[in-house]
């Protein structure tokens, strides 16, 4: 099976967003500060990115085979319009599950049965947790491999962190560091056997 | 003059130290997990670094040119028995100023005048900032170049952060991305002006 990975835009000092939800425009500008234009697998936009970030996000489209993300996000976005533009099969963790689609699975057992469902749609591709409270979950139940962070020079003050305050557990790494402008992304197996021996 | 610098090693998510004074293992182990000597330039202690971190630690042992340390740190190392490891001029800001001695300079008249006497010292070379306290109010009165952070691939989920909540501020770089093992040196550049025009 394919790894499951947390990952997130965050600031140096932890928040994947501000204050009120603001620095999100702080947050994402890697996203349309290049000149290479990078695609959203299903049109819907296209990122503008520096190679190094090109050649990432490429390399991140390409490995994508499912999604979790939860409930508030996909009303946030009103379901993306009918799929998410990473074009992968996407599950909703809800209380209050919809009819299946083919692009959408709605599942309101838990974070695990979530992670499974995903799995089996991604196969040998990797399942990835978006949004800060999926994440939490997934960590805090053991059910992540890696945790992928795009690092941005911005120092929010406050909002939302994307790790839980509390929680403590080791990584190891960094598997990887591609330097972007504006963001450096990092990515890190998740220890949970050290973090218990601790 | 030389830069001024605020740095540390912290967490992933943002700490300089964890809960109740804990995580100072981790943060600081890759102080100790390479091959490659490099004693510090009193020969106090000497690091055991990967090549990466020994290459990065030498230039910054090489550029160094004097300290500000706030009065706890001091006293918490006893003077650091007279000289402070760097070898450097260090100034200690403190309410309770000692006498001045070759090695150390008290300073009583704030954050302003600690830096001032250190960039005296330091020439052309750099000043650093050492201990979270000092950093944030020099941070808050505008007065650092650069922020140098030692990335630990470890979660705290509490204690003390690095940057002071509530303050925003914004960030170029990274300056330079430097990969160790457990730990990743990043350097950028404080941006007051885009910070205040946001």
């Amino acid at each position: 099976m394919g790894k499951v990975y947390a990952g997130a835009s965050t600031s140096i000092d932890g928040y994947i967003s501000g204050p009120d939800q603001s620095g999100f425009d702080q947050l994402f500008r890697w996203h349309t500060t290049g000149d290479v234009e990078v695609p959203a697998p299903t049109g819907a936009h296209t990122f503008k990115l520096t190679p190094g970030s090109a050649a990432y996000l490429s390399a991140y489209i390409e490995g994508a085979g499912a999604l979790v993300v939860g409930r508030k996000l996909y009303d946030h976005t009103n379901g993306w319009g009918g799929q998410h533009p990473l074009g992968v099969h996407t599950v909703v963790l809800t209380h209050r599950p919809l009819e299946n689609t083919e692009h959408f699975s709605f599942v309101s057992g838990g974070i695990e049965e979530a992670v499974a469902v995903a799995q089996k749609h991604a196969a040998d591709k990797t399942v990835g947790l978006n949004g800060g409270e999926i994440a939490r979950q997934a960590i805090d139940a053991g059910l992540v491999d890696e945790i992928w962070l795009d690092l941005v020079p911005v120092v929010l003050g406050g909002g939302t962190p994307f790790f839980a305050p509390g929680k403590r557990f080791a990584l190891e790494g960094p598997l990887s560091v591609i330097e972007g402008v504006g963001v450096t992304h990092l990515r890190y197996k998740v220890n949970y056997g050290a973090s218990e021996a601790e």
